[in-house]
């Protein structure tokens, strides 16, 4: 037997509709999501479902091959891409894509990992529910692809990562056994919580075949605002002022400094400053509730105006409507697509305690400007959770003096995030791109401890190899 | 060397002040809070910090010498009590109970595993936050066993167990080697979350030394009611009416049977009927908000009003002041100890599908009436999340057909919940009194899984031996 004899097996078990072996209909799963990743396959595998997918990984185990699980693709970090070598075997699970059970009584639903996540945000919608977890991929981000990165996005801040949405799993394990766990569960103490470990694992300790996920009530009206603010210690200021007087409404609070609305407007057809168009930063919130009746409309303007009077704010708009609210997300959702347009970036997911957020931006911003001169720094996101896309935007060059320039600006970055005890990745996990940095930047013990949990999953190093470690 | 030896050494290490040798002093860590475990230890170790409990446990390490780590002591399943074979060294983290710090920007606060839960709590409240973990052993229980056995009780239904109030976590590993990872960020993606897998592993991966905690606004207004029900089925009903208009301030739902409230009025001081004294249950909600300008009273009355003109409740009351909150309150937390009074008994902290809970009982109070005539059962517990106290009182016979009996109800019950996909523990952990159930009721790939992730952790078992696993 060998690996040759393992991937004809494989074939036959999957028969014609489990393959995709055209170079043409290959190509979209060897590349990632900003083209920065690209490898090789045999083929890509497509099971049928559960069982036959814990077949193929018995195979692949006996074999030796190995296995890179894939979902939507739509990864930042290079985690669902095969090596180049071409000797690892892309697992697609986008055929498992069925909505398995939508308990309404205990407000849980039961899917399969080939979800599109915004299928399930609509079927949920249909039945009187919020499945909350949102992000600009979602109309291609797969279920169990959101899992096994532990997916972020705008609605952490109310209900959490994808971690705290998950309640049941089920998964093949790189042994090929089945681990069917799908309880629907809030309290479940019977030994250790084997899903908390397969979440945000990125498929190197098994492969998400399907979850049991909390619903929410279904957001029955919602208040979108955007204040103009003089820094970031007054959203910290306005941030709280939110929570003590709705933290329970609470649905988003987001940031965009004014370099990166600045590109929004620029580049994004239809994108206009919401009010002032000189402030250093512009927050974003928002307020939901499943009632109707609750004046969260009277409760905005009631802390924006306290604010206002206390000199927090520089000037407010409240969205009148659902197309001006979108009109204030979409200045926010465009913030990544904006600065891709401006040309050559570079893009950091940090998270910071959020105390520690203006004096991050106090310290790095000078350090990096005087590494490189031309650099413009355009910071937006998730200020709420401490998640900054500390973004920005190069020179057109492409010489080596650049590629050192971005080296040594890294090093900048992640030795003030790590002495301010942050993460060196918030939500985007660490894949193929951050793998040199964790090894640096995370403590020895962890690391250790990560290994010894790999080991015992994976002895073979034959689930999604290469990936967060080397 | 010799476990002799090593154990001289870590006296020598610890000094007397970090020692515990007396009999009478030493007993109070040696028996298990409802007297149900009893066991022997050389003497009870209390290290001053982190840095001395990773040298103890490397001598452990090095001799052999297994380790019981024990908070408060206040756990149900013994997990916490060394075997009566007396070679296992309880290590006390009483000692370790400092309150590092308090952020209130990021609302988060660092504290030593020995610190008391009513502490926090106290300490919390005084900083202008609440620290949410309640249940009613919080004026003993400590911070690292809270975390060790993911504590539940009263509050899960808004803020989670314990795993979901962790950020950040210290803990000395079974090598000795400390993994300090006391962060505070809601977003951090950075490889596999070794947190979650020492919460709720009850010391057997691990010594939990300090934790990063999350803190909530202090509630400054609060609305608590008690209503009388026909059956779990219009509980249910009522929990979705809750949820529709005021899922964001629903901090409990409780439920206590007839016979419970009975018992509590027969045994308690003080206690009385707080309505109709002959429903089939009563059901204790409360609304908790920040803000003290929400009308939280009005919410409750209207959802209420209109649960009655449906038929879903046969009566309600509303507590007028905080006293009469209290007597509320205290109805369903003396439900435990009045079933205590009344005699021997059978407890079950199972937890189940919102939607099975109700079938569960129709299906299982029969079988169980049919194997044990003369037993009362007599429920109550966390219905918003599934979790039932299923406690019943036994005739009070120690003979051998009394231990058969209860050897047969806990088959059906424990076959029933598995069939529902339910939990045989919902908070209370394995310990030892489960883990024989647990062989029976987990999946062969869970189990499986689980011993590898100890064997990897702590090869030589030596980590509170005999809990968990055999």
């Amino acid at each position: 037997m060998s690996a040759e004899t393992g991937l004809q097996e494989i074939r036959k078990l999957l028969g014609s509709s489990g393959v995709i072996d055209n170079p043409a209909e290959m190509q979209p799963y060897l590349v990632s999501w900003r083209n920065s990743w690209e490898g090789k396959t045999p083929f890509i595998a497509r099971p049928a479902d559960t069982v036959q997918l814990s077949e193929i990984i018995k195979i692949c185990r006996r074999e030796k091959i190995p296995v890179v699980p894939q979902g939507g693709n739509t990864g930042l970090v290079g985690g669902a891409v095969p090596s180049p070598q071409g000797d690892q075997l892309v697992v697609s699970l986008s055929r498992m894509n069925k909505i398995r059970a939508l308990d309404p009584v205990g407000a849980v639903v039961t899917v399969e990992a080939g979800v599109v996540l915004q299928t399930l945000q609509d079927e949920a919608d249909k039945a009187g529910f919020l499945f909350p977890l949102s992000m600009s991929s979602e109309g291609s981000a797969q279920i169990g692809g959101t899992i096994s990165t532990n997916a972020g996005g705008t609605a952490v801040l109310r209900y959490g990562n994808m971690r705290e949405l998950v309640l049941g799993l089920e998964a093949v394990l790189p042994d090929g056994e089945i681990l069917s766990n799908l309880k629907s569960l809030p309290k479940d103490n019977t030994g250790y919580n084997l899903n908390h470990i397969l979440v945000g694992a990125e498929g190197t300790l098994g492969i998400v075949t399907a979850a049991t996920l909390k619903l929410f009530p279904r957001l029955n009206q919602t208040v979108t605002g955007m204040a103009a603010i003089a820094s970031v210690e007054a959203a910290m200021e306005l941030f709280h002022d939110f929570r003590a007087e709705c933290a329970e409404y609470l649905s988003a609070f987001e940031v965009i400094s004014l370099p990166a609305l600045r590109l929004v407007v620029k580049h994004i057809p239809g994108a206009r400053f919401p009010s002032a168009d000189d402030a250093p930063y512009y927050v974003l919130i928002e307020l939901g509730s499943a009632s109707s009746s609750m004046p969260l409309r009277d409760m905005f303007e009631a802390v924006v105006s306290r604010a206002m009077d206390e000199g927090k704010l520089l000037d407010a708009v409240i969205a009148e409507n659902s197309t001006q609210a979108q009109q204030l997300w979409s200045l926010r959702e465009n913030a990544s697509e904006a600065l891709r347009k401006e040309g050559p970036g570079l893009h950091f997911d940090i998270s910071l305690p959020l105390a520690e957020i203006a004096g991050f931006l106090q310290k790095t911003d000078p350090l990096v400007l005087a590494a490189a001169p031309k650099i413009l720094i355009a910071p937006f996101g998730h200020i709420g959770d401490g998640n900054i896309h500390y973004n920005m935007c190069l020179p057109n060059e492409t010489t080596a003096a650049m590629s050192q320039t971005k080296k040594r600006i890294r090093e900048i970055v992640y030795s003030e995030v790590t002495k301010l005890h942050g993460s060196i990745s918030a939500e985007h996990g660490i894949g193929v791109e951050r793998k040199a940095e964790l090894k640096l930047y995370k403590s020895p013990v962890a690391l250790a401890t990560m290994r010894k949990l790999k080991q015992a999953f994976d002895p073979e190093n034959l689930m999604n190899p290469g990936k967060i470690f080397d």
